[in-house]
């Protein structure tokens, strides 16, 4: 009972990673949108499965049909439906993990809470299911796109290779190679270090960071939707994420007062602060300051080594990966990131609209 | 329009820093609890201000009166209402910021967002708010006695002063010292610090680790409420927060998966993981595993200092902390964060019951 | 765990009717409002007890202290809470029930659902409990008092004794009288029948009939919250209610669409219709033409007359009405429907403001 | 943005009359209920058009396709998507209302509200839309099956012609007849009203009864989802309802309370009502008496005549009846009125799961 997100625009994912289709049903898009179906097959591109070397090889056009909701290519006030068909299941690789739990994957929680499960590819539990996220993320940026701000989100860190801090990178680098780093001595170490831990078998964790710009004062609830609480639980929703941080984050921790407070000044008109600590958020409210958070994904739980594990029975089992998939995920996050920010901005800027006065 | 919180057990707060009360109305609570008021009122006394030299000086009493939902001693199953009047206020302190905004408050965004802000000690900014949630917090945790889950929370971290992994600690030590910190030599290095900080007329910025032991299997719901997702959103929307990770955390970006995945094994018929980096949490979901997190507090704004900034006029101003505030706001976040996490729990047993068969 | 109502002008009642207090907390008010807290103290007076012969002698000031949301006369954006404390309770009044359930009242089901009841003048299932309605609503007034929309309820029957239809009558006359109908000859006639009830010692029911004047086109929201539908469920869920209608109602049954269809032509350049059958409501969106609703209320359950029953135990027993109870509802329900009407339309506005282009 | 309905057992509804298709996503059905795909086929074939001479004549077979949701015949606790394609769509009888505002249809009220509207065949406001709640509510009624609820709607009046009250029919008749009314007699007479208003080229009302027998004591939830408001607002929901009452209904306005007071009684062990005026609902709560209700439906505003009417532009225009419409509605809204109250019960019983003790 929680496979919907946000207050007033309002998606609802379905889907399994082997069942006939996902998609995602969206509620509260304003009437009268042009519905740019092209961008909207980029992102999907962006996040698909086989697009490189460092990706899972598994083939999926994620080509997506949209059932309701447009009229002569515009938004109508209606709900979007929105579904992408599965094409390139192979469940029987699924079918020596049906009686048993993978390590650090779902298996065994979703067995226990539902007493039931799709084990095929992960079934609900599947990061397929952000493609679906994806899709409505891109008609969340499609509004977006009309107040000018832009989200862009990238690699900084994949193990111990780390980017430079994002004021020293030029974010529309960030698609020019395939791990999505704007920096590109960085990325080809960064690709290398994948490689390399694709070859043992294994897996590596990473870090997306995540910049917002051109946002407007106001946005985010006070007490308990504040904008960063908001942005947190969209990015720790997201599969393999382990922790959000913005603005200073956990460095904020050794820092005093003096040191981290952004003091105010006028330019233009505008009220501005001189350093940003605040990450654009102060008392949980946009205050028009870049926005930036980092997102750290974990290493992706299915490694092609045997693994000690047990079976539904209790009794000791040896599990090893089969199926198709990442070495890295975060190349293929940075999109998936990127929609769930456009999704809490596009609410927030709709719940201002609602307390305007009448 | 966010001041509730929970889909089940949901809290509403209200009340400003200067009014004449704050207060919650819990709806949900399940009937027959018996409601020990003694333990309601030990949680506020260890939120509340003025407690020992390194908090705020300002004087509550923070004694609250309950004016709906309890019948001879036990809960109805209708709304608790629960009040705490405001006492110590001393409004002239912030007469100086009618007009002038405190660099990384929310003055200058309260102000741009409702055209409107009740200045006095913050007004709904305040972490007064804080002691309505610990309030609707205690009664979370009786339900959750009841079920021997326990939830320790305590100061981990204080400027560069750190303590030592949850495990190698004894958890029942942290209400021994002012500053909630179960290491006695660690606790009094940090208690030197925030004076020395206090001294100094600044502040300082500190880490909470919560711990969760003894939960059911089953908790959390997939996909956009993960119990790490809803954990991570209940503690951003906490004052001063500015990071949460779970788990391996931050540290997981660094690892393979062959380091990091977490084997199964069996003892005593139970599903047990033999290392933790999950947290406690597989797939969005407990597992049964001890639940442990970390959140990242930021240095308080107001520091006894002069700084530059604003005035609603866009004038250039200085702004000098007045008031009575906290040189370090970990101590005192300590119960508010075991709250927090106890109605984020709460709530999930309670969409568990629901969902069982009917 | 539905003691809220509204998306995003949402109130949260509370409290018992021989509690410490009843109250509400309104979430999402738009800022700026000026706060006329004499007209919320007249709406309450509308509806409390003890303000004429027919109707309960109970005394209730029923004045109400608003504890948090202003500033300087105006709120601000932040939750009101209103309290209202309990005065004249007579408890005693009420051991009698504390093991008996009295027939048609809520006492058997609350016990059955809730396994506790706090069986003091019906705790929580007293239409004490609208108190609480009728100040939120009086807030929701004054916001539709800045667009012009008028809300306007009367007693169009009581027993047999029926008024003219509405637009045979003069609405601003409905104060005129203690039954509220804005017929002066038709009021007598109620008058004098329910004063003949109550010395019979019995209840009558009746019908109020609700006008809403000036109501922008295009309030409701598609499928599901029509605004009749949404309407519909506002006044059901006010106490005793057993019927709603709204436009031709119940007696469309027996048209033919030739005569039920409602012709548009212009009419100073606003689309207007010849007839209104529709209610001012077509596929749950306002038109622009006058809503009007039928709401029928049963007669109150308690009367002064022994009644068979059972007891907690499944005993035979005798149930005699104690207390002080209303012989008629109709009157005091006037202002509860008003409110829950005003706060059904700015939740709409609301809506309609959120669907705004961004 | 009310495209869902429900607060447990939520179901979105998406889709246009001439779209591609319709559907509905389903979220928080338990898991491991067995789903019998042709039970909800034959929910489907009861309510699709062309069923009998006095329905529309649009062909549709309304076959269904399950997206998600389901594993090895199971639900799975994850979100169940069911999609129906549009086929016989002939958007061509429909270009004359691109411009122009049929009579009391929702063309104006569209228009006005979005700005935009897909005028084919109503677009989003057409009763197509309630083929989805009829999929959604067979699930649901799938699962009351297991606690032996019934709900059994009927046809009980057309225009003038009424059905003996309920207590004196066989409810397992209803399916007998093309006109869903359980009496042979004045099922024929219905029919044969409805032939000759086809054959007048104008449409009728009518009124459906539903009873739902068996159901548990304590669903409903004090004070705002009271069982019968929620039901009411489901109906009120359906396109053409006009009214909803319950138990007396508005007859109850002119009964005293010494009438209509239910008076308690022990039957084997259980407690009864001697009389059932409450129809089932005491405080909001089902006592578990048969719960019975009337929902009644206006003429089908399209007609087979010229209408006047205005275009967009505001000038005069004749508006006369295309595509293929029923000449009364209410045969076909028996299955949907069912839905909707197995969605309602099934909701409140998964809410009593939630309020369990824990």
């Amino acid at each position: 009972m929680s496979n919907s997100y946000g207050t007033l625009f309002k998606i609802s994912t379905f889907g399994e990673s082997h069942g006939p289709a996902i998609g995602v049903v969206i509620d509260g898009c304003p009437a009268g949108l042009t519905l740019d179906e092209a961008f909207i097959q980029t992102e999907l591109d962006r996040r698909k499965p086989g697009q490189s070397k460092i990706t899972t090889q598994r083939k999926e056009d994620d080509t997506f049909k949209i059932l309701s909701g447009v009229f002569e290519g515009k938004t109508t006030g209606t709900p979007l439906a929105i579904v992408i068909e599965n094409q390139d299941q192979r469940s029987k690789d699924y079918s020596h993990i049906a009686e048993t739990f993978r390590p650090s994957h779902a298996d065994y929680t979703y067995e226990a809470k539902y007493g039931i499960r799709d084990y095929r590819g992960g079934g609900r539990s599947s990061a397929r299911e952000t493609a679906a996220r994806v899709a409505a993320g891109a008609v969340a940026k499609l509004l977006l796109q009309r107040l000018g701000v832009t989200i862009q989100a990238y690699v900084s860190q994949v193990g111990d290779i780390k980017a430079p801090h994002y004021t020293q990178l030029d974010l529309n680098k960030t698609e020019d190679n395939i791990v999505r780093c704007p920096d590109p001595v960085v990325a080809d170490q960064m690709i290398a270090l994948i490689d390399q831990v694709r070859l043992d078998r294994d897996t590596i964790g990473g870090l997306v960071t995540c910049v917002i710009q051109n946002t407007p004062v106001g946005l985010g609830e006070p007490v308990f939707d504040k904008l960063h609480a908001e942005l947190g639980k969209a990015m720790l929703s997201i599969n393999a994420v382990k922790g959000f941080e913005y603005g200073s984050g956990f460095d904020g921790i050794r820092l005093r007062g003096s040191a981290h407070n952004d003091e105010f000044y006028t330019e233009g008109g505008r009220v501005r602060t001189r350093t940003n600590h605040s990450g654009g958020i102060q008392g949980g409210i946009s205050n028009g300051e870049d926005i930036y958070f980092n997102v750290a994904f974990k290493p992706v739980a299915t490694i092609m080594q045997d693994q000690a594990s047990v079976d539904k029975h209790g009794h000791e089992a040896t599990v090893s990966g089969k199926g198709r998939h990442d070495p890295c995920v975060v190349p293929r996050a940075v999109p998936i990131v990127e929609a769930m920010a456009a999704l809490v901005l596009v609410d927030f800027l709709l719940r201002n609209n609602a307390a305007r006065s009448i």
